[in-house]
């Protein structure tokens, strides 16, 4: 193993180990790049069939993440070394495991590990399935096989390796901050490099010209199209990529608003997609000068199946790459399912089907399967009788002809009738096939069928799956099943761990194979899997006071037990100095980041532990230093946000909010928060607010998103609100502001917690309103799956809080969006009513969707959309109506009312001149609606409405029966309708009584 | 040695070895560059007092070296291979050449040379002094010491090694295309990087938008000077190279015109030079992070001096890294005359005095230098007599005093006089010093005094000249003498051929050095490596048939003497193909590229042989193929562009100007050549041009300056009307039309050749006389260094082509400059007249210049200055003033016109009423006027009036000796002023006689 000590040594590592196996080394691109992905030796490379075999450092620029070189683990340029193999391998992930070596990692003792991490470049019409690797919980890797790129399928696929070279050399080196990071003999990273990340984080974040930049971005987009026309994809390609640069200055400079992202994306897709497009064609027409990738051959097709003679237990082994967490259980169902499917379409007796699944292997075992299929009787239709004996009973050439066919003596021949016509045919006997070809056609067929959610290509010409499928074992017993199925062929081998002495061993026997895999360090059930992790991690815990709330992490625990296949937990710690943070950053990073299981007291109080599960045996020590400095470096920049977010008052984070913008003809983010603090306070007059309520919407509504500036939500923007109250609580705001402003956050997710507070609730209906009448006025309505603002998540908000908050009635969704429609106007943009009435109806929609989502019925949620502008009441009615869906009193209301609303033309008016009536079953009528719309309250509802119109369906049927409503008369005429239009009228209101 | 086979393996081997010798590695820029020269890690690290190690590839873009890839060495990227040593390690050659071993490259086998080339770059205040290291005649690095950079002394200076990787590899890989260069294994260059070549090609070639690169310019620079105006060099500098890249692209598509170009470069230069002040300042700011640079410490000063006791010989040796071959023979003489004067300074006698110099070393030698200085008695004055004696005569204390001071005794004292004045004296002997005291000083002070033309600094913290001086050696006889200066001491070794097996070897004895020498393959005598070469030369040139013209190359062979220590003369050939080129290309790529002898039958005719002459022994079959190789490239380059030419008519060439920018204010190129032919057909209306004349005139006319167009002339500007002549030939365009198109671009230089022919001449004027009314007519007129259109060497051109055509006499300055200015104003541009005026001023001014160069006397020259608009006259009227300025009649003729010329005011004008002379004197003076008048021609220059007017001088005289000018009588005193300013006015044109 060669000693790696600086990172110049790593990077010269990594290029001989690449060079070494065959990759040509490229330089870094001469124009900034976000990643070393759009380098064309990359992003062009990977499309068409020439092979390409490339490696190369590619340091990397992100504006966004300048921190004027202060922060341990931020940089404006990192250092990527990129690795593209093309086709892939068949063995990447084992060949990029020797480079980790060749780095100096003792792959042995450390925890190295394959986490499911997808890319997608929407951009670039570019997406990957793969991993991050961790080395110690700490991302070092990311490893993909690319499979589309600028909208196209890639053929072959390419396996897409970035090294993330300063997170290496800190864990290699054990140094807390990159500048430290021994770069050459003699000189330090900060040494080399930290005046220009200063600068450069100066000119990112500070001092780059807004008007110049887009008029960069404007000029190099104009050059990009140029090229394009001109069929010269290179250099198309390097304006795109200085487009994205300077976007992404712009970005830093928090210049771009969510429009003029979303423009800007857009013009550099169909930028980028005609690039790509352009590319394939010349190197089709320059006729693929790389010559063109040969598809893996196919397997041999089995010619012989071996024989067995007693029944044996079937062992069939799927060989994988690591599959994503979620896809370890289903997978091992789907092969169940399948299994047993197929299983029985053949004559094959079979004991019980188990599968177990860890995330390279699902292991199905059948007991005693038979040693062949049982044979079968089958009965084969030949011509129809009259055909088939002549005169004397002899059978005809034709029955001759069907006999000698089916090979059977035509005297042997029987009938059946079908369809009322009588024929002759044949009794075969089908002899049962040997159980070893049954199996191979059953189990190819289960892993050519066999699909996840997301589908992948890899180098196999056919077969497509979440992740690659690498090996098939498939025994009977002691003898080996073939099995064929693409490229792959099954053998008698399976792989175990990738660092022990001898990754592929033989299998002798299906029977004790879970024990043969446990004595390799791999636990095949889950079941085991789980509860060994909860002995161990309950053990650690114990030791330190602490216990590991399995029922509360039960998702997370899921998780962990398919991210390995022989679990072994470590106790890790952290400072008590990061309690200080909010427990919710610091579980999250746990949770989300790193697959920790956080550590408790007795009274559910964080502790400085966490349990890490490691993948088989390592070193402790090590492999807990590892994940504890992961874990610091994460806790410690969400300290350093904390704390530099601290030193700023919320008021001044709120004026902050003038230099976010946030959409181009709507101004910056402070003014939409002073826009949404006006409406909340508006909303606010037409409910009843306690005084304590007033002063608290009133503070709130003065601070609304300020967190918005903070560090840490420009960070981890799912912080929003819960940084505000944290801050604001620290600030000496009172609970109910901080709650307030934690509040209007909420819903974040459909179905999600709804604010607890009054003055929370109507910001946060303010704040969905604000975003709705605004986009809606500019015309930046949702089209398609396009939906940039989230509209539709704003607009199931406003639909939340209103239907949980019944005390909130007197918002309407009109009168809301009246009332910022109003604020926006007063900014002097122009809001047409046209635009705010198709907020509406895209608020109801919403609105409508989540009652037929969650089982209502259809009639019924018609019936009740009328309400929708106030859904707590619409949702009563709803209640009201399934109530009374089978009460006969209830329909007859519908009945009589509906007969009254199929004669009133829509247009005719609900008044009328009593005098005007004279038969007594109208003058009846007249005077049942009188006392009915006395007897209502101002205010009612169906229930109210139902139970008084009772009364009314007597004299109407009465009306009905006696009156002609289309009198001759004009006047009576006139009358006779008001007066049913007065109870259609009065109906109206509480229900769309046509629908039911 | 590595068995170096790919590019990349050859980029990896270079990799490892700097970094063995401790450089640091980076990457290169992510924005374009030029050379690696600008990558921050150069031209920003080498400023200031810290050390900086560092080595990286680069590659570099050169927009104006695209070639579609086609052209077999010129490529718009080349990859550069960087290294930076600060300080200079001492040894960096030796070091360089060991980086060579380490790509394969058998030192010892091949003819490495260390060429001189400067390198300058005005635009950043930069310059340094080094080499071009050859390989077998291919350059294939460039090697600095960096001595400035943004106008900034360098202290400590840095070593920048360049290297050229294409070249390289086509030199190891015997490939005669880059795209046939093995990139890496399996693929080729061409395959990796063809169609990039291709594309950005035609990017910078053809579709640039010009107005878009513009405005990049200007976005770039805005932001640069908003990056220094924050103090933040790094991106600043990143914005000058953003600068630099668009010029370059502007430039490679003929988009920049000359004010343009000078105006850009003025301003880049001015934002690189705020750049690398504002880093300088930042780095002190930042107190120097990578710390400061000891200066090397000074050789300690001998303390004791050997013995000798015989007269012996002294050797003395002054080492030093190869000098430039102009400086050999004048290094030589230097230490020369330097010793003969210093030693002329002391007691010590000595024989002759030799040197010898060769690329690396001065020898001297000093025959018979006695042992010792000869003692020599010195007499010190003392007190006055009178205070020296008592009035006894007894000495006084004083004299007691001086004589014990003196250390003699007072008995002793003589008296000497001085200023009248007697004083005691005391006489004292100094004892001669040792030969190796004397040696000692006397050597140390020629070296620290060595200056050349061009002076350098490198890790001596004091010395400096034109390459480092690495040793000194120094003997007397066998005993060595010490000598320090600044940090060098002498030892007793010298230092033989890099390549031998002990490169340095001890001297035991300054006798027979020189056959010591050559025993080592060093000729020290450069009169015996001239004799080497052409015997050497001569034989090789004549197994083929050939010779070498010795006399005609006695520059370039004298050049060769100097550029090797022992001359290895090889010859090489070429294909003969190539001798279809004219043969001016050929010589001037092998004399000036190459210095190569080229090898030509007894008529003189070239054969396609050269002499090529390398230093020391070597492999001749690999360094033949070598040089044969790197002239087929040069050749094949040329051939390439021949071709190319050829495919397009000289009309097509001539329409192609319509796309070269010339001056933005006067157009293009075209426009330019269509105004050059109108004027040289207006001129030829006013001189007697034959019809033939001016039939050639005519289509010359048409053709003007189409080889500008041609791919040869813009790659060899030089070559502009050679190939204009070439061109014409072949497209069948008759010998004199050739003729005159060459012509017209004579003179090149002050001095050279000058047009043949007529038709010639009057374009040659037309040309140079449209560039000075035009550029003066905007304003574009030189200021002090600064002149962007050589608008100098245009002036002169008109008056040494007026000078030489005497029957262009019609043709004045001032016609032609009206005749320029006329077609200027037709295409709508204002040339003021003043602006003309200051143009004919200038040209005067140059010919002024001319004439007091060449020795003319001052006041001749200013008394023919008012003819300069005719040159040809002025001349006449020189040489004829020189002629009988010792003739008394001449004399008396000045004088009586100077008498006339003095009384009468400039106003009056030359007529008068020859009835108001009564005065016979008058009358007699008029008389004889009439009859000069009559004698002479209608053209008369100086001789013809001097001649003529002899007769006047006795009717002056008597004039004023009888006549009073001021006459009371107004009618008379106008008369007789009147006669006397037609005097003046028949004087005026030949010569301003006041001057005399």
């Amino acid at each position: 193993m060669a000693t790696v000590v600086t990172m110049q040594e790593a990077l010269l590592a990594l290029t001989t180990y690449w060079t070494e196996r065959g990759a040509m080394i490229v330089q870094p691109f001469n124009t900034e790049v976000g990643a070393g992905t759009y380098n064309p030796a990359t992003i062009l490379r990977v499309l068409g069939p020439e092979p390409w075999r490339v490696a190369y450092v590619e340091p990397s620029v992100r504006p966004d993440d300048a921190r004027y070189g202060e922060n341990p683990n931020r940089l404006q340029t990192h250092t990527q070394f990129q690795v593209i193999l093309k086709p892939d391998p068949g063995d990447p992930q084992e060949i990029y495991l020797g480079s980790l070596r060749a780095l100096g990692i003792d792959i042995d003792a450390h925890d190295i590990r394959f986490v499911e991490d997808n890319w997608a470049s929407p951009a670039l019409g570019a997406w990957g399935l793969g991993w991050e690797v961790w080395l110690d919980g700490l991302e070092i890797t990311q490893f993909t096989y690319f499979q589309q790129a600028g909208g196209k399928n890639l053929d072959p696929v390419s396996v897409e390796i970035t090294y993330g070279i300063e997170r290496i050399m800190m864990a290699l080196q054990r140094v807390d901050h990159f500048k430290n990071i021994a770069y050459a003999p003699g000189i330090s990273y900060g040494e080399a490099f930290g005046q220009a990340e200063y600068e450069m984080s100066r000119y990112y974040l500070d001092d780059a010209d807004v008007a110049t930049n887009w008029r960069l971005f404007e000029d190099y987009e104009a050059e990009a199209k140029r090229c394009i026309a001109e069929r010269l994809p290179v250099p198309a390609h390097g304006f795109v990529l200085k487009c994205s640069h300077v976007f992404n200055v712009l970005d830093s400079r928090g210049a771009i608003s969510t429009t003029e992202r979303a423009n800007a994306f857009g013009r550099m897709r169909a930028l980028a997609r005609q690039v790509t497009g352009l590319w394939s064609e010349r190197r089709e027409e320059l006729g693929y000068p790389l010559g063109q990738v040969e598809p893996a051959p196919a397997a041999a097709t089995p010619s012989t199946y071996p024989e067995i003679t007693e029944p044996a237990t079937l062992l069939f082994e799927l060989g994988t790459e690591e599959l994503p967490h979620a896809e370890v259980r289903r997978t091992a169902e789907t092969v169940r399912e399948a299994l047993v499917g197929k299983l029985a379409d053949t004559r094959l007796t079979h004991g019980e089907v188990r599968t177990y699944a860890t995330p390279r292997r699902v292991v199905a075992t059948v007991e005693a399967v038979a040693p062949n299929e049982a044979d079968a009787e089958r009965t084969v239709r030949g011509p129809r009788v009259s055909a088939a004996f002549d005169a004397d009973g002899n059978p005809t050439k034709a029955a001759q002809g069907f006999a000698r066919g089916q090979g059977v003596d035509p005297a042997t021949l029987t009938r059946v009738e079908q369809g009322g016509v009588e024929y002759v045919a044949a009794v075969r006997t089908d002899v049962g096939r040997p159980a070893s070809q049954v199996l191979s056609e059953v189990l190819g067929s289960i892993v050519a069928e066999l699909r996840a959610d997301k589908n992948m290509r890899w180098n196999d010409p056919q077969l497509s799956f979440t992740r690659p499928i690498r090996w098939l074992l498939a025994l009977l017993g002691d003898v080996a099943v073939p099995v064929a199925v693409s490229a792959l062929a099954s053998g008698r081998t399976t792989r175990v761990r990738r660092t022990a002495e001898e990754p592929v061993v033989t299998v002798d026997s299906a029977d004790g194979y879970l024990d043969f895999l446990r004595a390799h360090e791999i636990m095949a059930s889950p079941a085991e899997r789980r509860e060994r992790i909860v002995a161990q991690a309950s053990a650690l815990a114990a030791e330190v006071g602490g216990r590991v709330d399995f029922e509360g992490e039960a998702a997370l625990l899921e998780e962990i037990v398919n991210l390995v296949e022989y679990p072994v937990s470590i106790r890790g710690s952290f400072s008590a100095d990061y309690l200080d943070l909010p427990a919710q950053i610091l579980t999250t990073v746990m949770r989300k980041h790193q697959r920790y299981l956080p550590v408790r007291d007795a009274e559910g109080t964080l502790l400085p532990h966490f349990v890490a599960v490691a993948d088989g045996a390592c070193d402790h020590e090590l492999v807990r230093a590892g994940n504890e400095a992961v874990l610091r470096a994460r806790y410690e920049d969400a300290a350093f946000f904390w704390r530099a977010d601290l030193e700023v008052s919320p008021e001044q984070h709120r004026a902050g909010l003038a230099k976010l913008a946030f959409e181009n003809r709507l101004g910056s983010m402070a003014e939409r928060a002073d826009r949404i603090a006006h409406v909340a306070t508006e909303l606010g007059r037409r409910v009843s607010l306690a005084p304590d309520e007033a002063a608290t919407l009133t503070r709130a509504g003065e601070l609304t998103k300020f967190d918005l500036a903070s560090q840490m939500v420009v960070e981890l923007t799912s912080l929003a609100g819960t940084m505000a109250r944290e801050y604001a609580r620290r600030a000496g705001e009172t609970e109910a502001v901080a709650q307030a402003l934690y509040d209007m956050e909420l819903p974040r997710t459909a179905g999600g917690p709804l604010p607890e507070t009054k003055p929370g609730a109507l910001l946060a209906l303010a704040d969905r309103l604000d975003l709705l009448a605004g986009l809606f006025a500019v015309g930046a309505n949702p089209t398609g799956s396009s939906d940039p603002f989230a509209l539709r998540r704003a607009a199931l908000g406003v639909v939340s809080v209103l239907r949980d908050r019944p005390d909130l009635a007197p918002v309407t969704v009109e009168a809301g969006l009246a009332s910022a429609a109003e604020r926006i106007r007063a900014q002097g943009v122009e809001v047409p009513e046209q635009a705010l009435a198709e907020a509406r109806e895209f608020v109801v929609r919403r609105y409508e969707q989540q009652l037929l989502d969650t089982g209502n019925e259809y009639t019924h949620v018609q019936a009740v959309l009328p309400l929708a502008g106030t859904p707590a009441r619409a949702d009563e009615a709803l209640r009201e109506l399934a109530r009374r869906t089978s009460d006969p009193a209830f329909a007859d209301v519908v009945t009589a009312l509906q007969r009254v609303r199929r004669i009133v033309p829509a247009d005719v008016a609900g008044h009328y001149d009593p005098a005007a009536l004279t038969e007594p079953e109208e003058l009846g009528l007249h005077q049942e609606l009188g006392k009915v719309r006395e007897a209502l309250s101002g205010d009612y509802a169906l229930a109210e409405f139902t139970d008084a119109a009772g009364a009314l369906v007597g004299p109407i049927n009465a009306f009905f029966d006696a009156v002609l409503v289309m009198a001759e008369d004009p006047a009576v005429r006139a009358a006779r309708l008001g007066l049913l239009a007065s109870i259609r009228d009065l109906a109206g209101p509480v229900l769309d009584w046509d629908e039911l």
